[in-house]
């Protein structure tokens, strides 16, 4: 039975923007499970199945409900133990918790003040009041203020990408030859961005764009066929 | 036999601080492997055995000689595959390059505005004029400018510690519950800083220090014997 997830949504359905929602979708298809998605909207709480803390991605496998896409991750991990592993060993795992964290540090936090706006713009109707007075509270201005001076600021977000630049002209993938959960940790940020913005972050003749249209093009391209702009 | 080291040292003879050579001499350690140090001055090229690249680490081990920190770890996991592993598996491999990217891309680069005038205090007297002037031709400006500011830029540099610093409150060390050659890298950075430098880094309470201690304590305290200032 296919794993049933809780996938963010904006005003179309089919267009799904969560960074943490693609880092699941990544690791379920890693782990060649079917995968059910049910669009959700980020003030749909009760809507959710229990337990879960107000947020996607939310899974239902079997009956049994695993929300946050760490602990989806680690379940997959040891529910499905013959498929394909997410981290390797017990150093893997570790050092892929390196990679999450430079992405919750540096990463998301300096691909939201590009497309914060852009994100309010493809939210549901029902969203938009939320999502703009919760994020105008966390940045402290408004949110076209926020990204009016993206331009300016590319050069300098370009430049912190550098340690995973460097990493993937060097080798195909983060965890190496092949994709893992450190890839899809950093894939969903970049693929969140691309999913609901036309604003294009990396130059053409980026290693990193490079790594990123691998990450498009695995699992049968299932990021490049979602609704998203170019890049 | 023991496996020899050139080791970069200054003034004192004892006092090591390449970041690099600490990298090593931590991999050694882990492996378990006997090692002698042969102090080194950066200007002393001709008295590295061939092959090398005009710096340190070059180790001789039975004959064969290696250099640069990365081959010279790569060369001891596949040399003694039965001692302890410093990547675990091909993931744990992979990912330890992203650790190393970010420390060379990122660490480094922070740490030396604030101590290369005192890795020039500490040079050797035939060192110091050929340190100075190709550091001075990197920077732009002299040594003493340099390191001017450098209270006033410690607040960014502790920001930029944020992954490591969210990573090693969470788990004992970056390779999880045991250290392994993401730590090391990552130690041979502040060891650095510490072997020249009385200036503190970090705060007292910063779990980046705790991770440090557990560092310095590691092998019977290697670091922590080693010549160096506080911290």
């Amino acid at each position: 039975m296919a794993i049933t997830l809780y996938d963010l949504a904006g005003t179309e359905s089919d267009r799904r923007f969560s960074p943490f929602c693609w880092r699941t979708k990544m690791a379920l298809a890693h782990k060649g499970l079917e995968v059910e998605t049910i669009p959700w909207r980020f003030t749909e709480k009760d809507k959710l199945p229990q337990p879960n803390q107000g947020r996607v991605p939310v899974i239902i496998d079997d009956g049994r409900v695993v929300h946050d896409s760490t602990a989806i991750a680690e379940y997959l991990e040891q529910r499905y133990p013959h498929h394909p592993s997410l981290f390797g060993d017990a150093a893997g795992k570790a050092l892929t918790r390196f990679v999450q964290n430079w992405t919750e540090m540096v990463l998301q936090p300096g691909l939201i003040g590009f497309v914060v706006f852009d994100i309010w713009r493809h939210a549901a109707a029902q969203d938009q009041e939320y999502f703009r007075k919760s994020r105008e509270e966390r940045f402290g201005t408004t949110l076209e203020n926020v990204v009016k001076d993206r331009e300016a600021r590319l050069p300098a977000f370009r430049d912190s990408l550098a340690p995973l630049r460097r990493t993937v002209e060097r080798q195909r993938f983060l965890a190496g030859d092949a994709s893992a959960y450190a890839d899809y940790v950093v894939f969903g940020a970049f693929q969140w961005a691309r999913a609901i913005s036309d604003f294009e972050l990396l130059a053409a003749d980026d290693p990193v764009a490079a790594w990123r249209g691998r990450m498009l093009d695995a699992f049968d391209g299932i990021a490049r066929k979602a609704p998203a702009y170019g890049g």
